[in-house]
């Protein structure tokens, strides 16, 4: 298997796990779908607040900003993928669509992001998790 | 040479890469002393702007911030340091000693980041640099 065919397939399994924050945590709000998406040691950045360690604390954390942002949707696109070792490094770009204030219009949130990925128990899973907002 | 003699290597030459950033592009408004932060094709990630790429261009926006927020200070201290591969991922806070309004008082601004590092011409140089404010 060539590398570059190997790094697709990474690059795959990222897409699915990407996916899965939208389809699940944001469009269902199910928050138990954080332990496919995160490793159980990982670490998030978020945006006016300290760092938050321990995939618990970051499944708290983002069902209160779901449900404070009344978010519906959160669509993620890698923009930059690089191989550290076994590791990857990723930058990417994710549109949110929120109603904070539920007047039933709800406005697009762009924000940028880095994430440290690790494979745990065999899948691609955000290790770090940074993020903030374009404008 | 142990693996983690090794580590303790790296950490020391990224120590001294964070405090140029304080002594020489916050403290002396040396923008040039860029060139021995961060990597020639490096991404910085701003909070409030899209991504920059390209050394140049990564110059340009730290001569703008600095001298808009009348910073004299930025203190760097690394949280957490992941070898991935031959690269490093490491999560960090930052104070910055600010004064927009140009009081005569300057505030602490407190930033926590993430900068994933690689070796350029044999020193270890931030590649990706994102980062957002605590509050």
């Amino acid at each position: 298997m060539s590398s570059s065919t190997s790094l697709d397939q990474i690059k795959q399994a990222m897409a699915a796990t990407n996916a899965i924050f939208d389809s699940e945590v944001f469009q269902k709000r199910n928050f138990d779908a954080l332990d496919r998406i995160y490793t159980t040691d990982a670490t998030i950045l978020p945006p006016g607040a300290h760092l938050i360690s321990g995939r618990a604390a970051i499944k708290e954390f983002w069902a209160g900003a779901v449900n404070s942002l009344n978010a519906t949707s959160a669509v993620l696109s890698s923009v930059q993928v690089f191989e550290a070792g076994e590791d990857i490094v990723e930058i990417g770009g994710a549109v949110l669509t929120i109603d904070p204030q539920g007047t039933g219009a709800p406005s697009k949130l762009e924000v940028k992001y880095v994430v440290y990925w690790k494979q745990q128990g065999g899948d691609w899973k955000w290790h770090v998790d940074i993020w903030n907002t374009n404008a």
